[in-house]
Parts: structure tokens; C-alpha cells; sequence
């Protein structure tokens, strides 16, 4: 049989993260069966997508426009930096409503084993921009061991060129009981205690 | 913020079967990330497949023809008719290499708490057809609740029109140990025994 433009969308789906050949399968049949409307909609959508999202000059992030509303704003801190990993970071950072600060998006970690250093995260562009807007620097990066050394990393650049430099703080959860947390968790927590000024 | 073409395809990829809004957000992320050119080839493909493929006219699967190959195909035999639920199980039993009749595809199954009835299921298509081209009939409908009475259904609509009807065999796979098997598929495999003859 020659290749159909079923077998074409089958073949498309699995540019999805996760999906392999029995989901891209069900995928198509769902599509073709229950929502051509969806699937129409959907191939408009990606395409927009794909051809006006850029990133912000100054953040980093995805943004339609040369400078994303966020980083637009008069109402942010700008003597505040947070580096985050992704953009869904960013976003639970801005749904916990605690920072006002600006953001520096990575769209990555340091990862040698995947071949992504410095270069490939073009950290030099968030060098650019501290040099320009001098702010402290607060590092969000994920407590993995890639996030880990992605912090180490930056905080040894930007501390070279006088910039002052912080951690986002590991320990318990918020309402977590000693009993449950994980005892690497705990570890940190009793390591990097905090003393009480009452 | 006012809806940007990020939130159009995240909201857009919530279409596909078995996609929240977390999954929808990492798909949108990876594709603008990692592949714009996957995202643009899957929105091509989607519109594609949705404006271009119908119904077979006489197996009802999935084609972008009037009749699909296999219907067209004259190294069929005609003579029996296998009736399926949907065309993954069409594939799947061509797979297996060991039926060289018809297909007839359901598109679904009887249903009556989703308000699916032998009208929505266009089951008069399906009679039309077997009085049209007089042949045997297999039910392999899933072995579940619903498939067994869409079977139980057909059979006995099918069988006051004097068609020969059969369904596929229920009972232990090939290499399985009684030991290891459900005790329902073990009990209707000692249920429906088939003589040996020696």
C-alpha cells in the first residue's frame, strides 16, 4: 500500500514528546473519528506558533514580540535577576506571587554528556545583560545534578565579575513532617539550617 | 496578559486523546524549542488527513478513496465478512496473515450509556451490505461487556436474515499456562471445549 496521509499524521504525531507509534495511532484515529474540527484548529495553531514565536531579547523566554510583556512591565524590580531552567518555571514562580523581579530564561541546563555547555546556553548573553543592568542575581535552576552544576557553574562567572549572587533555599516543604521527607531532603535541611533571630 | 499564539496551541493541543493541560504545555515548549520543523510538518499533515479522508464505502474504515485498496483488492475472498469495532483491530488482524476475506468496520460499538444504538452506529449499512454480497459473517468485536453485545446484537439480526454468523474463539492464548490465566478466560475455555478428533 502507498503511504496515505493517515499514515503521513501517524507518522507526524510522533514529533511529540512521548508518543510513540500506539499512541500516535490512537491519536489520528480519535482525531479522524471524534474531532476533525480539533484537529483543523490544531494545525492552524502550531503553524502561527511555529512561524511568530521568537525569544525575548532581554529574558530569554518565548514571546511574540521583540521584548515580552513581562520584561516590558514599569511595575517589575529591576535590581532583581532570577535564572530559571524553562519557561514553565518561570511560570510557578509567577503563580507563587512572591517575586517582582525580572527573569533570565536558560531553555536549558549545562549537560556535558548531551554535548550542552556554556556556548550552546549562550550564557553569554545573560553575561551581556548583567554587565548592562546590574541587579542581584538569584539562581532557580532545579536542585538536580544538572540544575546543580548549571548554579555552581553560573555563580563562579557572574561572582568573578563582582555580580552578588543567591540560591533559591532547599529544605523541608512547606507543611512536609520529618517522617515523610526524603532523608537526602532532611540532609540539606539540618545542613543548611538557618539561624532563628527572635 | 491577552491570548497569545503560545496559549492558542497549548489550548489546541488539548484536542488529542489522553493530553492535559501540563502535557499540552511540554508538548507546545518542545516543539518550539527542540522542533519547529516536526510542528510545521504536523500541522500540514493534520489538515491533510482532515480534509481529505473519508469512509470506505463498503468496509466503512478509514480511505482517502471512494473504495480502499483492500475492498478494491481482488485476491480477497468474498465469502466472509469479519466484522471488527476499529480499524486498529483491522490492522491487527491482518497482521496475524491468517484471514484473506472482507473487513467490515463498526467505527464504535453498541453502547446505550453513551447513547450509542445500532442507529448511531449505522448498522443498516452494514445488512445492506451483506444482502448485497451474501457471505459469512465473523463478529470479532471486543471480548468486553460492550463488544459481546454488540456481537449478541448482530448475530441475532444477522441470523434472521439467514446469514451464517460465528465469532472468534474465546479461551487460553497460545503458551499460556492455566496457572498463570484469569479465571474467567480459564472458566469460559473449559465452557467452550471443542471436541478432539483423533
Amino acid at each position: 500500500m502507498a503511504v496515505s496521509y493517515l499514515d503521513e499524521l501517524i507518522a507526524a504525531l510522533r514529533c511529540l514528546p512521548g508518543v510513540g507509534p500506539k499512541s500516535a495511532q490512537r491519536m489520528a484515529y480519535h482525531l479522524l473519528q471524534r474531532d476533525r474540527r480539533g484537529a483543523l484548529g490544531l494545525s492552524v495553531a502550531l503553524q502561527r506558533a511555529a512561524e511568530n514565536i521568537t525569544h525575548c531579547s532581554r529574558c530569554n523566554n518565548f514571546s511574540e514580540q521583540e521584548v515580552c510583556d513581562l520584561c516590558a512591565s514599569d511595575r517589575r524590580d529591576e535590581g532583581l535577576l532570577c535564572v530559571v531552567e524553562m519557561p514553565a518555571d518561570l511560570l510557578m514562580i509567577e503563580q507563587t506571587q512572591c517575586f517582582r523581579g525580572m527573569y533570565y530564561v536558560l531553555m536549558g541546563r549545562l549537560s556535558p554528556l548531551d554535548g550542552i555547555g556554556a556556548k550552546e546556553l549562550h550564557l553569554d548573553r545573560l553575561v551581556k545583560r548583567v554587565q548592562q543592568h546590574p541587579c542581584e542575581v538569584i539562581l532557580a535552576t532545579n536542585f538536580t545534578v544538572e540544575g546543580d552544576a548549571t548554579a555552581h557553574y553560573l555563580a563562579t562567572l557572574l561572582q568573578s565579575l563582582g555580580v552578588k549572587v543567591s540560591r533559591i533555599a532547599r529544605g523541608l516543604p512547606v507543611g512536609g513532617e520529618l517522617e515523610q521527607v526524603d532523608s537526602g531532603t532532611l540532609a540539606q535541611a539540618v545542613l543548611e539550617r538557618r539561624e532563628l533571630i527572635v
